[in-house]
């Protein structure tokens, strides 16, 4: 299977501590990179993880809260100085593209290339971004501001070609790719070898949600059914619901319940309130509603 | 003597590396907190140095580069988000004032604290603070946009009583005060017991001079003469020369020119390009021209 990612940056929340950076994440798929929210010292992150700036074209911000979006401007700027002449191309609410405008023009004189900002509607799902690998979607969430979630579709992959069976029928490496795209294959004797023969299913396509930040939305499930690996923050303990419920946020039993009723493959849990010096409770409250759940942690990278 | 130091966050340039934070550093005087410079990431290395956010009331920003101010909004986001109430005195260059308000504006709106910016003139050497334990003058430099150093003046202090004679004369705790500040004191017999031979002289008022960005400038020494400790940017070393006078920085040999002349007690080196894995060809290079030299690093602290 392709590699397909997610670098954990970031996972603390309005309030940096020593133990944790604001949000930020990078999607790896095929040989791509694809950033999701971007804190402050988003730049540094990503050089502590061994990311390359030169594969980052697309950033994806969900708010316009500043732990989620403090980054930017440094990492634009930095681009910069670096001499990227390649587009780079950032997604987010309304609000934010403005306010980046103006910093750019203020910070980033002679910028050598382009930041064009897609603004999204972050009331609807709907796909925003398409390339050879993935879409990405919108998932509208519920928080203080306008607020979208995004979530990664890989897009589906070919069959895997049976190896033994090339070698059975003496099949030229010329004609591995017509296999895969469906061809049958006719020997020399002009029978033909039927195309099921020839390969095993593709992998199913694998999906990650990103969902932060968001108050609990028991419609949040519909919308991120089944997929591969689900982020949705969890500000809080149980003993906080009353602060998730007035700042919009989450509890880790609450991203359980959605990811339990979603049926997704696992949970990941982050934006964690600076209040916990020990995230076990949270992950032992989520883990309750749906085992497979994990605490996410600067530097972990988890596959999809 | 009272403690003054300097906290060093950060002393890299405009490329953050995984070695090195942008420009910051915090003046620790008489318990109180001075921030130079702000650069990304600027909260958090706080945090990790352990310096509370309570004592810093004022931050002197030299230039609108981002490597020494993109941690201004952070910082004051979060100061917000904790509950401040003391106003925060911002100081810098004119031009920087527009585009700091709008940020706040959008931001950090119900911000429960007032952030007041006083634009300096970057040309002039002048007074533009005081307070009971310093004063702080700017100092033109000359890089590619305005930008002004910074002095701090420790001022005066009392003059040590001397315990012996204290004992020696029966004098009561009462006096210590007066006798501080200069007044004779008198026995019960009349006897007067004249100020000198009670006190012994005050520490002499200590300084540290903050210069960055700057290219070489001959006339700086005059400026900075005779401070107890310089800091002087040293982006680059002598192999470098022509990339230093293009864009208007100094050489660590620079430097040390200048600290020679000055005749300050001792230099200290940074704004380290990230070409140089190891700054220890900037401290040779500047030793040679001034021997008391030293190099920053993070989470270095210097007595001033």
């Amino acid at each position: 299977m392709e590699p397909f990612k997610v670098h954990i940056l970031g996972c603390g929340s309005a309030l940096p501590t020593t133990r944790h950076n604001p949000s930020m994440q990078v999607v790896e798929c095929r040989g791509k990179l694809y950033m999701i929210d971007c804190g402050e010292g988003a730049q540094q992150a990503m050089r502590r993880s061994g990311l390359s700036f030169a594969k980052l074209g697309h950033i994806f911000i969900s708010h316009a809260h500043g732990d989620h979006c403090f980054g930017l401007i440094g990492m634009i700027s930095t681009f910069g100085l670096l001499g990227r002449t390649a587009r780079l191309h950032v997604y987010g609410p309304e609000a934010l593209q403005h306010m980046l405008q103006r910093q750019v023009e203020f910070f980033c004189r002679d910028l050598g290339y382009e930041v064009e900002y897609h603004p999204v509607d972050t009331t609807r799902q709907e796909v925003v971004f398409e390339d050879h690998s993935l879409t990405v979607e919108t998932i509208p969430l519920e928080h203080r501001m306008p607020c979208a979630g995004y979530l990664f579709r890989e897009k589906p992959s070919l069959p895997h070609i049976r190896r033994d069976m090339l070698d059975c029928y003496e099949i030229p490496v010329s004609q591995i790719q017509n296999i895969k795209l469906g061809h049958d294959y006719t020997l020399p004797d002009g029978t033909v070898v039927p195309n099921e023969k020839l390969v095993t299913p593709a992998d199913p396509p694998r999906s990650y949600a990103y969902c932060s930040d968001t108050r609990f939305m028991p419609q949040l499930a519909e919308m991120v059914k089944g997929v591969t690996t689900l982020y949705h923050e969890s500000t809080y303990a149980s003993d906080n619901l009353e602060m998730a419920k007035k700042y919009y946020h989450s509890t880790a039993a609450q991203a359980a319940t959605v990811a339990r009723q979603a049926q997704v493959g696992k949970l990941l849990l982050g934006h964690f309130s600076s209040r916990y010096n020990d995230e076990n409770i949270l992950l032992k409250e989520a883990q309750k509603e749906f085992e497979n759940s994990f605490l996410t942690n600067e530097k972990c990278v988890f596959d999809i």
